[in-house]
């Protein structure tokens, strides 16, 4: 992998764990029904269409340190095949935190679009 | 500090993390000079208006990495008051990963937009 290759990795990643945060509580506060891991990975990547650059295996911390902070709740359902799925539910505090996370998603996008506009600098 | 202020900052700091790289290089792109640290810092502070998240400290040791990265160039010049100044100019690599960076950009804008939307999930 060239040196610019690595740099754009780490580029992608750190915008990935800003932003990744934010879709999990967005996905979580429209559906309807609570979801399980693979099902929310899915919908990221149908959402991304080619190549997603969220692995699955990083939803699952960040879904687990979201319940630890009650943002999110949980229950574990058995599956018909294979072992229980684990089923997250949004809370009032997740969705007061989506509140504010989406004001400074937009602050941040608004200035990041207005510099490469040549807007600012 | 509640819990949710030191999750809300955590969340400003990784979005944060990834997007001051793209707008120094974007701010550097469209400079007509060299422009020394301070002058960035101001240039940003002025884009965000009020509270800008980003802080000072955090762009020294981003402009070094991205010069031993090849991005930038320096010089040092003498300041008629104070310390010398180093002034950073972008460089032809810097251009390069700068457009690659800017559609890594847009596809996780218009993804993470489309989440809150309620169009993805």
């Amino acid at each position: 992998m060239s040196e610019y290759e690595q740099m754009l990795r780490k580029f992608q990643k750190e915008l990935n764990a800003g932003t990744v945060s934010l879709v999990l509580l967005a996905i979580l506060d429209r559906t309807a029904e609570p979801l399980y891991g693979y099902q929310i990975a899915k919908r990221i990547e149908e959402g991304w269409q080619v190549g997603t650059p969220v692995k699955q295996g990083t939803l699952y911390p960040v879904l687990r340190s979201m319940e630890e902070n009650g943002l999110l709740t949980s229950s574990v359902e058995p599956s018909v095949a294979g072992p229980p799925r684990k089923y997250y539910t949004i809370t009032d505090a997740g969705r007061g935190v989506l509140g504010e996370w989406k004001s400074h998603w937009t602050r941040t996008r608004d200035f990041v679009d207005a510099t490469l506009e040549g807007n600012v600098g």
